[in-house]
């Protein structure tokens, strides 16, 4: 058990680079450049600009948006802020809409933070924050990218049906807070992980447009239909601005996938003359056989992430065992202490990280190899039964020595070193 | 960013002591007791009895059965192993019936591995291997387990519905393969992590049942009501035996659940003649909104798991930073090599060490500060642009050196020393 390979140890590279390049995202910030610099809104520093786009189409608010990157200074967290250009703030209460979107919190939905003016970018802009997905892209950007040959990747039928169950399960929770979502649009939904996605700009719309505020029953029948022609414009390859008639894009549909796929989005384009009034309960029925694919699925990468997390743990106590040792070892300020010489067990743990890091050939070439430093560290660890054979520098002496013992030798010579030591905090280790 | 503090590092304790206990328990072996000895069953080795009840009820399968941990010599993977105890096969094609079940994989659903037949416990026993899921508990142990006042914990109506949301998806899997599960039963249910359930004892009455054999339309109705049966057991906390006419229990269930869930599991419970022929897809279309809860759960799960996952990747890459740096400092072949010698970057290297981990204060006192270590392990890591002071041990020079040129340095040093190494195994770094 404790000769655990090395790839063993490890995530599985794909994974592993996955989840590297979102936390270097998250990271990342601008190089200092003389003349241009983004200001720091309220508590909110060190912007980094989202956009993809050189232009923001204004198609979504009616206004140009802008998105942003941002730390804020009170906990150090990593926000999404999004800018409206140019907007004047007449009534107070407007703003106090984002109060009811604060307390959703939901896998499928962009979580609302706050919002607020600012004049910092010298124009009165109104922003919103919301929670930041490191490297997400929008529906858009990922299904009408074309490749070398000017065509998209087809989508699977499967994928489809992901998308809407997510969305109807998001759309639920909404209208059931009696709130609509108002922001359904390709340019508006964000992947943020493989095939999850998430509303993303939610709030926004019902604070600009809140003068003129309409039944929230209406703009919730809206939203299925937002929903339908979302699916409808990523399966057919459709931008939304073509799609004002369905029918010749619904026929097409047809002759790729199923009939189901095709009933449900029928029913979500149908006008309110035609069926009774939609609710997402409804939808979540006829989505039930789909719904349980999604659940598997994500049941599964639950299951696979948290294997993944179980071997990193023991990464986590091998950095401890490893900071603990480095702190033992080769002391300078020890150097003439007859405590801590030589022939103490301070000499074993010296011998031990020269059989750990040191080891050599027969003819004196050093070996590096991180199978043994691991499987000697997880040994140390676990203070097992088995003895190996420390030899002394010179050669000149040899001795057995169990895990077990090194393990006690670990800890009396780490609370030997904390009983010295200035603001002790032994219970990080 | 770099500033990252250590109770952000590492694991909220809960979550880590819960994988630890679990990797524990999968690598547990038995002290070895003279006179008691478990045997090897073909390349499963290393078997730990599992059963916490000293006498096996016989109830489910109708002969004693024994559940064991084993190790696998040929992947060295642990699996669990259930012994049916006296079983003699008198058809081969019975022991074929696993085959079909060897393809079902659901995260509802205890895998199925293989099962042979053995005489190494002495008489005719029947070995079914299936995966392992560490310090799982069955649906009995966990919820007819007593407190100090004799009383079980009350179940909430969230947890019922979502095991009935989980056995539903089983259930769909398993009779869309044309089989049928026959094991859902309070001891062959198992609770592997919070909340999660999977069928146990799958194939099992498959082939010990395998001459009387029986419709399987009429098997699938069976788990209908079984699944009926199990839930109103919980519910009600009723050993199933008690249930034989399941209408006290039901008024009873009435009085503290919701209408809905009476109306599910009476549904469960009625015999064919009272409703046409029952079908997985029917359940779980009446479930659809509890699966919607089950889904954003399990959402929610992953993306907290995922979480934790990007920061103990952070450690990964520690580890072997340390690693490097051990095998770099100090290594006694190259004392007397001038290309070692304390001038060249070396003697940086292991003032830098000194710097990370033998930090001392004013009055020359040690400071153990794993923060710092962390800290500045992240920054050599990342190859910032930031200076730091490194003294040398007997206080005479000072010299500025950023972390940058830092990196650079143990690049080169690593890479001089795996030019010297045999068989250098760079990659694994
Ligand atoms: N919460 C978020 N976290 C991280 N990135 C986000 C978030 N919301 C949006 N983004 C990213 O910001 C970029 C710009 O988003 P935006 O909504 O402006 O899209 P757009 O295509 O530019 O639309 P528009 O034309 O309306 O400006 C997209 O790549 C999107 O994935
Ligand atoms: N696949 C598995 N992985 C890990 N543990 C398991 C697995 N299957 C069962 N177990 C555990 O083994 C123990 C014994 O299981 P078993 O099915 O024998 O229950 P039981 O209550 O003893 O029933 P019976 O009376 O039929 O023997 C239980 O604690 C159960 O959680
Ligand atoms: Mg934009
Ligand atoms: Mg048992």
């Amino acid at each position: 058990p404790y000769q655990r390979q090395v790839y063993d140890l490890f995530l599985p590279e794909s994974l592993r680079e996955d989840l590297q390049k979102r936390s270097e995202a998250t990271r990342q910030v601008l190089p200092s450049q003389p003349g241009v610099q983004l200001p720091n809104l309220q508590h909110y520093h060190s912007l980094v600009p989202l956009d993809t786009k050189l232009r923001s189409t204004a198609s979504t608010f009616g206004l140009p948006s802008w998105v942003f990157k941002a730390t804020s200074r009170k906990n150090g967290n990593t926000f999404c802020l999004r800018r409206i250009e140019g907007f004047r703030l007449t009534n107070e209460e407007a703003i106090k809409a984002v109060n009811s979107w604060k307390k959703i919190t939901h896998p499928n939905i962009v979580t609302t933070i706050e919002a607020f003016t600012t004049r910092d970018f010298n124009d009165s802009s109104l922003v919103f924050v919301h929670s930041y997905h490191p490297l997400s892209k929008t529906l858009s950007e990922h299904h009408f990218a074309t490749n070398r040959f000017g065509r998209p990747a087809p989508v699977s039928e499967r994928v489809l049906w992901s998308y809407l169950v997510q969305l109807a399960s998001a759309l639920k929770a909404i209208h059931k807070a009696k709130l609509a979502a108002r922001c359904i649009d390709i340019n508006k939904v964000i992947l943020t992980e493989k095939n999850r996605v998430r509303l993303g700009a939610c709030s926004i719309l019902d604070v600009l447009n809140f003068e003129a505020s309409r039944r929230i029953e209406e703009l919730q029948q809206e939203d299925f239909y937002s929903l339908g022609r979302l699916i409808l414009s990523i399966a057919t390859n459709t931008p939304p601005r073509n799609l004002a008639d369905p029918r010749p894009a619904l026929e097409q549909l047809g002759r790729t996938y199923s009939p189901e796929l095709k009933e449900r989005i029928s029913w979500l384009l149908s006008t309110p003359q035609n069926v009774a009034t939609k609710t997402a309960e409804h939808l979540v029925y006829d989505l039930a056989q789909h719904m349980d694919e999604t659940l598997v699925a994500s049941f599964n990468t639950q299951d696979e992430v948290t294997a993944h997390l179980g071997r990193e743990l023991e990464n986590g106590r091998l950095v401890r065992l490893m900071a603990k040792l480095g702190t033992i070892n080769e002391r300078p300020e020890f150097d003439n202490d007859p405590n801590w010489a030589e022939t103490s067990e301070r000499y074993t743990l010296k011998l031990f990280r020269d059989y750990v890091f040191h080891q050599v050939d027969a003819q004196g070439n050093p070996v590096v190899d991180l199978g043994h430093i691991i499987s000697c560290l997880n040994k140390l660890d676990a203070g097992i039964d088995e003895r190996i054979y420390l030899t002394s520098r010179d050669h000149q002496s040899t001795f057995v020595v169990s895990y077990k013992e090194l393990k006690k030798q670990v800890q009396s010579a780490f609370s030997d070193l904390l009983k010295g030591a200035n603001k002790p905090q032994a219970n990080r280790y």
